[in-house]
This record gives structure tokens, C-alpha cells and sequence, in this order.
């Protein structure tokens, strides 16, 4: 009896279990591809955590339950998850969906492998190479080094690793207290990432001098020149500068030209912090914001963002051609990289990662890549910055949205003065009372599930709204439908 | 006109992303589960690298394909992967496929979420909560802390941060410069991640005191205390112990209770890499392996491997109930963490890890779990065992199958001996050729596709087969098949 055998976990029907797959992916199509993009059905359908504790009922038992129960289980998930390819999903620096890159999703999970060998994933192992190439190529680098990392942050800290290994290749066996203290650069509005890499890497927080930023959030590079200074006269050795291409929440371009200078000037690492905005380099009316990051020695950059892969994908691309990565990660595992292989074992590139098993995070970009080209990737970023500009104008013409700057990328950050403030700038609780604005309105919104937008305060700076304005998707109509909601949820305040 | 947007890249249109989808999951339910799976067909379809690069014509353009193009693609990138469920495919440390993890994953990939705040993602903020008490259960704690990780190395980093953190929170600020030289000890034979992590983390390989093990491979107590002392005499202080339950290769099984006795006497830090070996806590009549268990502080365990979840899917398990995870990461970037947030935000559990984006790897195992209970999971754990055994009592009565030890797990190590090397044991090059055996005997069986298993030199061992017999869906016929083919692909030589 099949139903037995499923029962006892052993799982052996593989026609059973296909049925039951066909019947998830039907319930992916409609609720999470169809419903959760529809624009008349909600982003979310928010429940109290207490409530859906109960509601989902997650509970772990002795015996299993029959594949009607499963499958409602899967309807349950997708319910009452967040919709993020909605196109009133603004929350996060990713949103929106593509159908190729999903379907390389797919297959990616259904062949389950690991991207260490050329054995046992050779299809991906040489993909993976293309891929960091032609990314490369856009950098502006005809050579290089590379892989995808789980996420930005493990990029930003390869980084540091790889740039402390070269300035001090003893570390590896010796530790840090074989080296003297170091000193690492980046902006005060840069990503947390770099500091959380300086803390684990043993640097410690306090070497990360963090340089200031002008108005627009652009890292200030004679401040950097100050920092190192500040450092050396500390007697820390300056290691490394960490620029960043479109910051979290300003979405400012660091003057990568000027910095590559000073690091030039200094002997430091630069790394570019470019998660975030490198997809502007597929751009050739934007790339310009990126100018001088050919001179980088490594860059962070994540499709998953604003080139809609799906999570997770990050490239950490490298201008160095002499196998430092290997050299700075290796373990030579003699179980996994036999060296008397029947293939040229330089295919076998997993020692380069400090991972064991890796998931294979090239395949979705590469058939997205393939089958829109990478004129399709430029129309989409170029329509990501039209969209924002839009957004922009509108909100100029609008009473009550003042923006914080006009953004160089497509993160609008702004405040919503509601009617009760507007004008009253000179009162005394004024920033005290614009600072409960957005936390309301983003209550309302996620309650009602009309909308999901995020909002921060910033160093002085109030909580103030930041749209992200990212997926092609999204149509002038879901900017517009943007004003009024924010309009509507903030009226009465 | 529609196939005008998708040359575009806006790709505006749901409707033929879905049938592109739909199509797609046809290629991938017959190329890669249905053909994948059966016996009668290739495990792998073994190209030379150069011939691969040819037929998979991996180059990005500049313009896209059409979709009959691309869905040439797909069934491209199934016909030369390797089919990792195949019931021939015994290579790594997973193998096989669980239907119902699979659907969880194709989901996870749908909903396109991060695991950072329960705002973005709530059902996944408590299920992870959930499956990580459900497995902190099994190891014997009732409280405690945790997350999933990009992986077992991962799993082991953190351990070894968070141990560190412990003893010297200062580190986090002030870095390696502010502590004493630490000492971490863990056995030859562990996995080669603890020592890429003391090289990331800036301890330095040379302060991985390597512990004898004993001929099963199993940790030698008495020398864990020795290399405590010989670590003191050379001033430095000694931090932790990352025990295996499951080594890689022997899957081998450290005597947990009496390094948990030298721990305690000497306060350290108690890491449990059961990144392989965890799964047998389910097992009722097995879970005797790793007694003592409970008393580790620290835990990895990976149940993309043994439980077929698939990868990713590694749970960093903690006894700690002070916080001690996020104390040690927390940045607190304010973008992402507000604090103002009408819910409970310390379900905004992001900040423990040293991710910002982590993908959400908790609902396969949940809904595999769901589906065959508790129970289920215990039956799968034992039958492999069983299978194991099958094995190894046919090896015993086969001529040209040495053993290397009684396993203790389900890894099986062994030697074929070839015709003409039997009974020569005495004679001069006996070593040196016996070495060459299993790297012919692979090259053959991945021409052929037949199946594939892997083999490796270790300490004065020359190259054995390490057999792992993992999947439930393997039968006893295919061990026979096993043995059969080994002797087929090396009876002349
Ligand atoms: C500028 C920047 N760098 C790095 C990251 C981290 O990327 P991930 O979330 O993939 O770790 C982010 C995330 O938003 C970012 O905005
Ligand atoms: C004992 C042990 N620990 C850790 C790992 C690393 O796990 P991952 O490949 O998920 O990084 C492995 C991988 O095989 C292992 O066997």
C-alpha cells in the first residue's frame, strides 16, 4: 500500500510524490504567481504572531499526515506569507519576479547539487565561470577571479579577508597576533556588513573608521584621507577602503575615482561595495555613477536585487589574477579535491570559498541573462531610474512629500507631513511628532495590506520613508496608487 | 506585442512567464526526477570539460533567445548534471530526493523572501523557530537558541564566534589584539571548515591543535587532554573543542561524554560538528552514538544531508539562553531593525546572524517533517543503517573487498583489491599500486555513467572507496549492483 510506505518515511513512490509536487506547483501558480502579482488582492494578509502561531499550526508529531493535510499546508504558507513580487511590494531592496530566473530556480533545487567539483556539477562549475566573467567584463576587467557567496554580506567579508591575506599572507596560520593592528575604511552610511566582517574576522569594530558623508550620502574623500590618518597616528596599518555603489537607504554613489586614489596614494585594498547598485553597470545612460570602478581590487554585487534573480545571489568578483582566493581560502581536503583526478583539477574550484557544500547560485541569473540579453538588462534599469524619476516629479508637485534629496538611484527617501504639521516647522515637538508619521502609516498599510513601503531614521535625521522603486513590473499607475495610499494612511495625523 | 516585451526584459507578461514555468517543471518532473531516478538510466552523462563548454554555448549576448531556444537550455543543463537522486549516485554526503522538501523548496523559491524580520516573513520567523526547538529537543535541550546557516562550515564559524564571544566579549569591538592567543582543538579527522574557520576568524591554522584519533577514526580522550596542556605550556589559552559526530570520510563517532568530562574540567567551549552524523538522534536504537550529546554547548548539524532535504539546510543549535548569538552580531542597523514597530520585535531574530538577506531554509524540512512525522524520519535513519550493514556483511564474504575498519555509520571504507594484487601484500610497490586502483576504477564508472562513489587517500592510508549509503530509496539490489560493478570496472587490474 503506497500511502503505507509514505507513512513509514520511506518515500519510495516516486509517482506519488510527483503528483503531490504537480499539485504544489499548482498552488504556487495561483496563490504566490498569479494572486500574490495581482494587483487587486493584498501584498499581505497580516496576522498577530500569537495568531498565526495557531493558525499555522507548527507543530512537529510522531506520526505524519495524509497529502490532503499537506497540501492545505502549503496553501497555508503561501496565505499568509508576504507577496514580495506584488507590485506594491517596496519594503526591501529586492521585489518583483522573473519567470526565467525562477525556472532556473527550479531546476537548481530539483538537481540538488553542490558547486565544488567539476564531478558532480560540471555543467555549473563552467557556468559559473561565464557568469563571473561577463559580470567582470562590465566592471571593466578582461581578467579575474570570482564566486557567489550566500549574500552580500559574506561578499563584503571575503573581501576583508582576502585583502588582510594579501597585505599579510601569515595570518592564515599565524593569526592576528602575528600581524600588527589594522584599520579598515568605509562610510558612515555604508552597509552593516562591513562591520559585522570586521568583528568576525577578529578586526574588531573599532578598526572600522567609519568616513562622513555629505548631504547626499556620499562618502567625503578627504575625510578618508583624515581617517587614515587619524589611523596611522593610532598605529593601526590602513588595510583596506570599502566604497559603496548605491547605499541601503540613500541609494548615494560613493566618488569611486577620487577613492581610488587615495587608495592608490596609500598602498590600500579597494573594495566596492556594490550589492546594491551594480546592476547600474549594465546601463549605459547610468553606468556613470560607477566611473573609476575599474580600479577597484574587489567588488561586491547582487543580482538578487535589482536584476530580480531571486535570493540568493552574490557575486564576489576580484581583479587579481594570481589565484589569491585559493591561496587565502584552501584546505586541500584530500577526500573532496583528490589531485589524481582523470580532469584538469583546476575545475575543481570550491577550496576558493570558505564553504564546504555551496548552492549553486549561477544557473537563474544565467538563463535570465540568456533570454532577455543584456539589452534586457539595461531596459530594466533604465526603467527602474525613469520610474523612480517619475516618482520624484510627482512627489515635487505634491503637497506634503518632502524628499531628503534628489536621489542619485531609485530609493526615494522622504517625509510625509501630515496636514496637522505641514507649515509648522518652527514648533518645538515637531521632529518628536514627524517621527511617529511613518510607523503609523506603516501599520495601517501592512494591517490593510494596501501596500508595503519601509521607513529608518538616519543620523539626525527622523524616520522618513524609503521606496524603493526596483522591479519592471511596476507601472506609473502603482506610483500614483503609491502617493494617494501614503496620502490616505496619513490624513488624520 | 507580447514576445516584443520579453526581448524587451520587461517581461510584463505573467501569463507567458507561467507557461514558460509550466513547461519548465515538465522538463524537470521528466529529465530530472522521473529519468534521473531510474536505473536504467545514466547517473551522470560525462563530457570533458572542453566538449561541455561546446554544447552548452554558455556566452551571455547581447540579445535574448525565444522560448523554445531556452527550453532547449533547460533540458541542456538536466541531460549534463549530474543526477544526485539517482539510486546509483552514493558520491557525497547527500544523495537522493523527499518529494515533500522538494515542494517546500520550489515555494521558499516562489515567496522570494528573506529571513530577517517576521514583517517580510512572518510564517518563516516562527517555523524556523519551531524546527530549530524540535531539533534542540532531539540533542536533549529544552530551552535554547539557534539558526539556520548557508551550510555545515558555516554552522561551525559560528561556533567558534560565539565561543569566542563568550570568553573575551571584547573581541567584537577591539579585535584579536585585545585577547590572549587562543588554542581550539578538534581531531584529525574532523571536517577541514573548523580550520578555515580559525584561519577566518583570525586564530590562525596553526592554533587548531589536532587530537589523535584512534584506528576507527573516533577521538582519543587522553590526547585531547595532552594537547590542552601542550597548548598552555606555549601560553596559549585554550577556547574550545569541536568534537564530530560523523566524521567526514570513516564516519566515525568522538566519545562525546568523555570529552564533554575534559571540557568541563577545563572550561571550554563544547562544539558538536554533527553536521553528518546529527541525524541519527532520531533513531531510537542508533542515537547511543552520540551520548552526551546534551552536554555540548554548541551544535552543527545538517539535515541537508542525511534527511534529504536538500541543499541548503544547516541548523547551528545553541544550549544558550542568555542571547548570547545576537549579543555576539547584533549591529542593530536601524533600516531594517526598527525599533518602533507595532509588533514584538524580538521576532526580528536577523541580527543574530552575520547575514543581512538569509534565505529561508526551514520549510522543506517542516513540510518533509509534517508529512512522515517524527516517525518517519527515525525509519529512514534506521533503514539506512540496515543497508549499511547489508553491505558491509557482503564486502566480508567477497573476495578483493578490504574493509578498513567495522563502520560505524553508514560510511562504508574500503579497498578493492584487483586480481592481480591479491595475496601480494608483501611485495614491494603493493601500496603504491593499490593507490592507483580506485582512481581508474572511477574514471571508468563516470565514462560509463554507471555510478558514482568517491575515494580518498588519508594519513598513511593509500586511496580507498568511501561508500555512503544514504538514500531510503536504495534497495538491497542496488548494493548488490554496487559490489558487482566495482569488480566488473576492476577485474583487470
Ligand atoms: C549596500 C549593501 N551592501 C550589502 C548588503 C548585504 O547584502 P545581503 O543582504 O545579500 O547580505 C546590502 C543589503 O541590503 C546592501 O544594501
Ligand atoms: C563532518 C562535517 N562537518 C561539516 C561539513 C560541512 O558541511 P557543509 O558542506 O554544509 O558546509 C561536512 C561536509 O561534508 C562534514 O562532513
Amino acid at each position: 500500500d503506497p500511502q503505507g510506505r509514505w507513512m513509514d518515511g520511506l518515500l519510495l513512490d516516486h509517482t506519488e510524490g510527483q503528483s503531490f509536487l504537480t499539485e504544489a506547483f499548482k498552488v504556487i501558480l495561483e496563490e504566490v504567481l498569479t494572486k500574490g502579482t495581482d494587483v487587486n488582492e493584498k501584498v499581505c494578509e497580516w496576522r498577530d504572531p500569537a495568531e498565526l502561531q495557531l493558525l499555522l499550526d507548527l507543530e512537529l508529531r510522531e506520526d505524519g499526515e495524509n497529502q490532503q493535510q499537506l497540501m492545505q499546508r502549503v496553501r497555508d504558507v503561501a496565505a499568509y506569507s508576504v507577496k514580495t513580487s506584488h507590485p506594491r511590494f517596496f519594503n526591501q531592496l529586492f521585489a518583483g519576479v522573473d519567470y526565467h530566473a525562477l525556472a532556473g530556480r527550479f531546476l537548481t533545487e530539483a538537481l540538488n547539487t553542490s558547486q565544488y567539483t567539476y564531478e558532480v556539477a560540471p555543467v555549473f562549475v563552467l557556468m559559473e565561470d561565464v557568469v563571473l566573467s561577463q559580470l567582470r567584463l562590465l566592471v571593466g576587467w578582461g581578467e579575474g577571479d570570482g564566486l557567489f557567496c550566500p549574500g552580500g554580506s559574506a561578499s563584503n567579508m571575503y573581501a576583508m579577508n582576502v585583502a588582510r591575506y594579501r597585505a599579510f599572507p601569515q595570518v592564515k596560520l599565524k593569526g592576528m597576533w602575528s600581524i600588527p593592528q589594522l584599520a579598515v575604511f568605509t562610510s558612515q552610511e555604508s552597509h552593516y556588513s562591513v562591520g559585522k566582517a570586521a568583528s568576525l574576522l577578529g578586526i574588531g569594530l573599532e578598526s572600522v573608521f567609519l568616513v562622513k558623508v555629505n548631504q547626499r550620502g556620499q562618502m567625503v574623500p578627504e575625510d578618508l584621507v583624515e581617517k587614515i590618518e587619524l589611523a596611522k597616528s593610532q598605529g593601526a596599518v590602513p588595510l583596506l577602503v570599502s566604497a559603496t555603489s548605491g547605499t541601503t537607504v540613500q541609494g548615494a554613489f560613493d566618488p569611486l575615482d577620487l577613492i581610488a586614489d587615495v587608495c592608490e596614494n596609500n598602498g590600500l585594498w579597494m573594495h566596492v561595495d556594490a550589492a546594491w547598485g551594480g546592476s547600474v553597470l549594465f546601463s549605459k545612460k547610468h553606468r556613470q555613477l560607477m566611473k573609476g570602478i575599474e580600479r577597484a581590487d574587489s567588488v561586491t554585487w547582487n543580482p538578487h536585487k535589482m536584476l530580480l534573480t531571486g535570493l540568493q545571489c552574490s557575486a564576489f568578483l576580484l581583479k587579481d589574477t594570481t589565484n589569491l582566493l585559493k591561496h587565502c581560502h584552501c584546505a586541500n581536503a584530500s577526500y573532496l579535491f583528490q589531485q589524481d583526478k582523470f580532469y584538469d583539477v583546476s575545475l575543481d574550484t570550491g577550496d576558493k570559498s570558505i564553504q564546504c557544500g555551496r548552492k549553486v547560485d549561477c544557473l537563474k541569473l544565467w538563463l535570465m541573462w540568456k533570454a532577455v540579453g543584456t539589452r534586457g538588462l539595461e531596459g530594466r534599469v533604465d526603467q527602474a531610474f525613469q520610474n523612480a524619476s517619475y516618482l520624484v516629479d510627482k512627489m515635487k508637485k505634491r503637497e506634503g512629500f518632502q524628499l531628503l534629496n534628489e536621489p542619485e538611484f531609485v530609493n526615494v527617501c522622504f517625509w510625509f507631513i501630515p496636514p496637522s504639521l505641514r507649515g509648522k516647522q518652527n514648533i518645538k515637538d515637531y521632529q518628536e511628532r514627524l517621527s511617529k508619521v511613518a510607523p503609523v502609516i506603516k501599520e495601517r498599510m501592512v494591517r490593510e495590506g494596501s501596500m508595503m513601503v519601509g521607513y529608518q531614521p538616519q543620523s539626525r535625521r527622523v524616520n522618513f520613508f524609503r521606496m524603493v522603486v526596483l522591479s519592471p513590473e511596476i507601472t506609473l499607475q502603482d506610483m500614483d496608487f503609491f502617493l494617494n495610499e501614503i496620502e490616505r494612511l496619513g490624513v488624520d495625523l
